[in-house]
């Protein structure tokens, strides 16, 4: 007989499958193909692991990993918000935690509560572990937006204080990776593909 | 001054960004789209975690979810071979150890040498964090097959026999799992999806 808890996981595990779907605004490295939300969150959490070093605090990294992994399963439900969309807030939206308690709540009872709880923890970005997987988040986008020739910046027209008003949060997670930050977005506006406004 | 470690780290991320253009010949679940290696990676990672309990041995998840979410960069050299493919053996070839060399090279000495090591545990299969990654990397293709009225194993004439002798590895990792898998392999030849032969 096969285990009750098995079969659920499998379950949860097949409809996750439809992150490979939900795309971003953001593309690709030196490409105009949308990426998305699967390979941003693989990507994240390779990040998560090699820059590990920079966090200013002590992280247990295998929480930021599963943070990262996880951030976005509720677009699944609740669709990709774009960070510098004007009429829609960022943040912890009811549709998101709708989603995030019927996708995650496919899981057996005890597990499903785990992932909930580290999920909301990534969105109060309150814990040290919290705070560096963002900063993962707000960085890769704009090692994309720079190699593609402004990205997202030129084509919803955002200026250099909002992009770093967003992408200051960096340092909450990692001071020494918003040296690197600070510097390409200074770089960006020389260049001409962020502007100063 | 920028940390110098950071910068190689910066060019190893933005590197391995050209995973999400290598495909794999199998597809999504419930569709003809054919999966990407981040996208991949970023599943059996999640598996890795969700599924853990389950192992036969205890094991070093960060390990496990780290293996799998690497085991595939090689192939931004080497390119995908497919398990099926007689022509070709899909072990550890020396082309994929010189792809291994160079990614992960890009990384200061002493990290990229954690990677080597990670993958070279990967692809010998023998500890219990091997064991339990490539139980992952097994069934996920069986789920989406079995989803896709067949999937590869039709498109490619594979017999059950075949499939058998390679799914049965994943009794290695997690004798649970297996047990799953094997039911499934026998509903599909009931199924007329994988022919006994």
């Amino acid at each position: 007989m096969l285990n009750d808890d098995l079969l659920k996981q499998i379950e949860f595990i097949k409809e996750i499958d439809k992150l490979k779907y939900i795309q971003r605004r953001t593309k690709l490295l030196n490409s105009d193909r949308c990426e998305n939300d699967a390979e941003h969150s693989w990507h994240l959490a390779m990040m998560a692991i090699v820059l590990a070093g920079h966090s200013n605090a002590t992280v247990d990294i295998l929480k930021v990993v599963k943070m990262v992994l996880i951030h976005d399963i509720v677009e699944i439900d609740a669709g990709d918000t774009f960070i510098y969309d004007t009429a829609k807030n960022h943040t912890n939206t009811d549709e998101e935690l709708l989603a995030a308690k019927r996708i995650f709540g496919l899981l057996p009872t005890e597990q499903a509560a785990d992932f909930i709880a580290i999920w909301e923890e990534f969105e109060a970005g309150e814990t040290s572990e919290a705070k560096f997987a963002r900063s993962m988040d707000r960085l890769e986008p704009l090692l994309q937006n720079v190699s593609n020739n402004g990205g997202t910046w030129r084509e919803f027209d955002v200026d250099y204080a909002k992009v770093y008003h967003k992408k200051k949060v960096i340092a909450d997670g990692a001071e020494a990776i918003w040296q690197y930050a600070d510097q390409l977005l200074n770089e960006s506006v020389d260049k001409g593909i962020l502007k100063r406004q």
